[in-house]
């Protein structure tokens, strides 16, 4: 499957690395492309790098890596008939800038990153997935608990949705996957990251996450 | 112990009943007596109702169990006097009022309720907790999972949260008691019942709670 990963940070390379690994076809899409050649360098040819409206049209399914608070300027240069009608699964967290305003987020409560993408790119299909989680145990969720914790997603559109959790699944081994409901919902799992960074301090790895019990 | 609980709503009555339960001594503090007519007589006479006031004059520690958007105008009628030195375990969660926007939080992000409150009341010890929970769960961790779940605490003295987490911990059996830090991560438990909420109508039951998997 060709991927098309936006974003050059450790959380893009680290999935597109995982990826390339699986077998598929990856592109990375920055604004930067240099900060990427190190990275290009380690995947011994399996993977490329594009610029953002390169990867746009290279991807059959699209993930958004960037910070969120960069995330609604990068898509701006994808070109829109290169969206047209794909997945962007929006992994993207909305802290600001470390060190400052690392538990501040550039959008709460009201709306949400994932709304501000899909209403500025209404051809796209956004899907919330994976922001509650460090990429570590993204690409790996078996490495805690043999698997047994828990993952949400949210979008407006069924097919969607049941689509990017059968990708997880197959791609990284996820069980546990909660589809919370509408995009909306991505209000719930973007504030959550506060909590998340809060652990994440007092833990000193971010190789954990939640479970639910009843 | 003397425990004064501000609220007059099932959160207030289900913690008073218990802890009347338990043997100590209960006061419901309320603008509304009237409301808690039905209770009293449950409780058989080991509870007391009183004003805001005289709630905040009885209590040895006090709790917040009244809705979040009316925390602030309700503990305005405490007294100083009557909340001088004291903890007070502020439960309150910051949703609006159903139906229309009980996701949308009052105070969120850039603050906190809590912070509010011990801004308005420097000389109370606030410390946030048993906010992320169902109140059957507060007062029974033991129903889910024989107790294996978590509760966070924050606050800005170390020895209001030690009391706290002990007091958790004899009345209800608390297991799990996790101290995020200072006050400021009340943010964090507070945006955090977004996705309890969310979890709420997808499960159509309180009972359940998340455990942190490492």
């Amino acid at each position: 499957m060709k991927v098309g990963i936006f974003g050059s940070g450790r959380v893009g390379q680290t999935i597109g690395s995982k990826l390339a690994t699986l077998g598929h076809e990856v592109m990375l899409g920055t604004r930067d492309p240099a900060k990427l050649t190190d990275w290009l360098a380690q995947t011994g040819g399996k993977a490329r790098v594009g610029s953002i409206a390169e990867t746009a049209a290279f991807g059959e399914i699209l993930i958004n890596a960037t910070k969120g608070s960069a995330s609604l300027s990068v898509l701006a240069q994808a070109g829109e008939s290169n969206l047209e009608g794909k997945i962007l699964i929006d992994l993207a967290n909305v802290l600001g800038n470390p060190p400052d305003d690392a538990t501040i987020l550039v959008v709460a409560n009201t709306d949400s990153l994932a709304e501000q993408i899909q209403r500025a790119h209404p051809q796209v299909k956004v899907v919330k997935a994976c922001n509650t989680i460090g990429v570590g145990v993204i690409v790996d969720p078996r490495r805690l608990a043999d698997g047994e914790h828990v993952m949400f997603i949210c979008g407006n559109e069924a097919e969607a949705k049941a689509q990017v959790t059968e990708l997880l699944t197959s791609w990284f081994g996820w069980r546990h996957i909660i589809d919370l409901g509408d995009l909306t919902k991505a209000r719930a799992t973007e504030m959550y990251i506060v909590i998340w960074i809060t652990l994440l301090r007092k833990f000193g790895t971010p190789l954990f996450n939640i479970n639910i019990v009843r």
